[in-house]
């Protein structure tokens, strides 16, 4: 190996010293570097491999930062971010007061726009290229790189099919490795991957007709070919779309044969690409597993369940009823607004449909969540997977907004589960039959009970709508907890010496809300505190406060959430702390009103 | 003209009694009796009478409602329900209790789908369809009939998507007419205009790519060709796509030539087809025209203002800053996620933007103003226009969430003017330079300054953020509204013979309160009032709840507002009853306090 390129590159402008020649070695230097450090310290590996060419390519033709770059995604942009003055804060990537995983605008002059969810690149850089051209920057180019399971959400449309009017400097790249998370699906991949192989070369092409310049399919991983190719697309104006071919963890054997789990594996051995599997055998069950697994169970049973995931088959688990029940559990892609009105439309004829959804995606299908529906009051089950704080993905992926933007819609019903047992019971109980939508929120992670799948699974027991659970008495102050940071309360409660004075009580209900023992509560009680793993505002706290000034108590409330900020990277745990819902400042929250 | 042949079918049963040779008599009395009906009551009149020849040929060719049949957006229902069931309660639509203006599933069997926003028909016709298909209903066809200004919606490109890579029997009817309720934009629409013109006859067909067995273009005023394709197509299983072209308000000399005037053209002499106008000579203005004039009159000056609005120019008022700044005002179709994040994009580059959306619209953009504006703190100036209770359009189209989903967004500002005066002043008051992205919703309709214009218009003063005031004071009860429905609380104390136990402040800030205000009043008043126009489930109410909550006030707090119920269409005077907001209610209420 020759000498150490990439030491001495601290931004574009010293990459721009090398010759052409150079490229080759330093897309090596980045690819290792970027293998050495996300092997120990996690993160997304294969998107950035994947790109490494590309990257390289981009900042070599390209006036970055004057000229304008957005990752769509952010997935690969770590090749982005250490080509760009942060290779010596890349080991603290993800990590609280560290960089973050994603193009962050407040981080670096580099990330034009910030990401974490797909498809927003072309209208962000459309909007972008026409305020230049607004500000006689003829010159400036703009440019956005999408992956193939991107721009098959409908956002990515809506932006091409505003774009091909207009005279805007937009360079679109279509990163096509026929894999999002998961493997791509749809008409357009079918569409992508034939003009791939060349079946589809007769046949005009569906970006021309939206107006593009368009050229490609060009290998992605080749450096030169890319490279030249920009330098052409450079110096020509208007709307313009490459469509480059990568290979998704290019560059590491196992990444490459085995795409979804190198997604983000975890820390792995950077020699030899081994995963370093962590002994799973006494942990409590991923909430996931709990709902991947209960729900190919009951769908063996009850035929009218389907089961839907917007590109989140591993994510979500409901990859074990795809493998098993393929006719009845749908990937439809990055398309939660079809995810939804597709249950709803299911829902009409019959069906008991989960539609699995990220909390943080739901706000993509928000209006079809009120519209198709909450106003048909038609009974889908919406599983909000990673619910409230989940951790290293940081703002763009907390589900915090949920309850509060779900709980001020008729019709619906808002349950968060205390654990796994109650998540699998809650699953029974909705295909037993509802006549009203349901939204079931639950957390990025484990769950409570090792032993749940030996002794709890398939041992169901129904769910009363709207009932509350003592689960501690006490005499002054009554603790309400809403789904599993209740787990949070427990542990607090335990390490107090004598907690007499607090009560816990279970509200896994949000809507309805269990008035009979609230009433109880707030004629018992001194002093209610709340607890959520969501925002405060307009959440469950802010539920039982409506209650207690509908009904004249007076009875003082503590409402315990995240606040009215966005929260970034970190652990869950340090993330809790930062929102005070941490099992230690809990504890000495109540260590202090009991004394 | 031969005998009545429309009074003689109550349902598509009878319908299909006639041989095909009387149809042409049957669609041109359907016309007549839509257009005697709306010519008096009002409504959507272009678009229903634009497919009165696909409505009969659908009814007259397929089996409905076994067959499933969804009407994008609804405005073409009229003749869809006349023909099922409701000839002789049509003189109701639009009014409270009577038939609602969309397609509603509880309104009717052959209603398969409730509609009002556009582009949900693919998705909910796939829905079914796949739920036909594990029902093993194999001969069961599924139909979504949607606009060309619908389908350019990405939500519509999803469910395509989708649906190409499946068996299902959905048939996509294309009603192309090259306008929605303003003519048609972006790359599809001219893709399609070259389509219809032959000039794309050489060129390979999108929705071919996508994997549909496509037919047309054909002229879907021609009754014959209509049911002899749609015959052919009911034979074909799998995914099917008609083009069919249509006239919007066919067989109206005005309506046909003035699309835009007579999609809702108000009462009309039904005869001629000149449109009664009353005279405006005296009214207040209407609010979408105090936001049109005054940011065109903003942006002749500030050269950094930009004006965005997805699919509603005339709606909105944009279209006068269309007119006069083209380059600076964009109408981007119906596509509200991509308008929310260019809007975003523009606004890195320093732009002064103002995203004009309707506030039950911006539900579909929930995601972006989260994801791309509010965690970037972007200041993007959001207009949300038609908030609160909007009247006929009904339960789709109430704007009643926007305060509890924004309010829950950090660094989001929300504002809603009591005035066409603050209206006009906050517009003004933003584009000084603020560091926050900000919501300005205002309702449907007209202001309470006749000579606003005269005499207002241009006179700007800076509004404070956060700052409340005073309307009237008081010694008792503090009455504290937000927005326009401050006048119902002003002419409901003006009626009052001795109002002195009431104050009125008028918090046209929901976030930020104006905290300073608030503690004097808890300290000042026994009792108070919040009043809004939208739900009070996290709402303006609800802030004023947790504040006094968070300063452990004890004063009561009775919140009014819309109820946790989806309210049907009726005048905005009959659904505010219903609410209990209107002047009398108010009235009564007040006089129950202070007695």
């Amino acid at each position: 190996m020759k000498s150490n390129l990439l030491e001495h590159i601290h931004n574009p402008t010293d990459l721009r010293l090398l010759t052409e020649s150079q490229l080759p070695q330093l897309a090596q230097e980045l690819r290792d570097f970027i293998i050495g450090v996300v092997a120990v310290k996690e993160g997304h590996l294969g998107a950035s491999l994947g790109v490494v060419e590309l990257t390289v390519a981009l900042h070599y033709v390209f006036n970055t930062p004057e000229d304008l770059l957005i990752w769509d995604v952010g997935h690969q942009a770590y090749g982005h971010k250490i080509l760009t003055e942060r290779r010596e804060l890349f080991d603290t990537n993800r990590q609280l007061g560290g960089i973050s995983g994603f193009p962050k605008r407040s981080e670096s002059i580099y990330d034009a726009f910030g990401v974490g969810h797909s498809s927003t690149s072309i209208s962000a850089a459309l909007g972008m290229a026409i305020a230049s051209n607004l500000k006689g920057e003829f010159d400036k180019q703009h440019i956005a790189v999408i992956g193939d399971a991107s721009i098959a959400s409908g956002m990515a449309f809506e932006g091409l099919n505003h774009a091909g009017v207009t005279d805007a400097n937009l360079l679109v790249i279509l990163n096509d490795n026929a894999i999002g998370i998961d493997p791509s699906v749809g008409a357009l991949k079918n569409y992508l991957t034939a003009v791939k192989t060349g079946k589809n070369h007769r046949q005009n092409n569906m970006i021309k007709s939206l107006n593009f310049d368009y050229s490609g399919p060009i290998d992605g991983n080749d450096i030169f070919a890319v490279v030249n190719e920009l330098k052409r697309l450079q110096k020509i104006k208007g709307p313009k779309f490459l469509h480059i071919i990568t290979t998704k963890g290019k560059g590491l054997k196992q990444a490459e044969e085995d795409q979804v789990k190198y997604h983000a594996p975890g820390k792995f051995d950077a020699l030899s690409g081994e995963i370093l599997l962590k002994s799973e055998a006494n942990l409590p069950p991923k909430y996931q597993d709990v709902f991947g697994l209960t729900i190919l169970d009951l769908a063996r049973i009850n035929k009218k369940i389907i089961g839907i995931t917007p590109a989140m088959p591993s994510g979500s688990s409901l990859k074990f009823m795809m493998e098993a029940l393929p006719e009845r559990a749908f990937d439809v892609g990055i398309a939660e607004q079809h995810a939804v009105t597709l249950a709803a439309g299911m829902a009409t004829q019959g069906m008991i449909v989960y539609c699995n959804i990220y909390s943080t995606f739901l706000q993509r299908a928000y209006d079809q969540v009120i519209h198709d529906v909450a106003i048909q009051n038609l009974p889908v089950i919406f599983c909000l997977d990673r619910a409230g704080l989940v951790g290293e993905d940081g703002a763009t992926h907390h589900g915090l907004f949920d309850v509060a933007y779900l709980r001020c819609i008729p019709n619906m019903v808002i349950y968060a589960p205390l654990n796994e047992i109650d998540l699998q019971n809650i699953l029974y109980t909705v295909q037993l039959g509802i006549d009203f939508p349901i939204a079931i929120r639950y957390p990025r992670g484990r769950g409570v009970t090792p032993t749940w799948q030996k002794e709890f699974f398939g041992n169901y027991s129904k769910i009363e709508i709207g009932q509350s659970k003592c689960l501690k008495k006490g005499n002054k102050i009554a603790v309400l907890s809403n789904g599993t940071i209740g787990k949070n309360v427990i542990a607090a409660l335990q390490a107090l010496e004598q907690p007499d004075a607090l009560a816990h009580y279970d509200f896994s209900f949000v809507k309805p809300l269990d008035e009979k023992a609230l009433h109880e509560i707030f004629v018992t009680f001194e002093k209610i505190i709340t607890i959520e793993d969501g925002t405060v505002i307009g959440g469950f706290g802010a539920a039982v406060l409506d209650f207690g000034s509908k009904h004249q108590y007076n009875v003082a409330i503590e409402k315990l959430g995240v606040p009215d900020q966005f929260i970034e990277q970190g652990t869950v745990d340090e993330l809790q702390q930062i929102c005070k819902i941490d099992v230690s400042s809990l504890k000495s929250l109540f260590l202090g009103l009991i004394k």
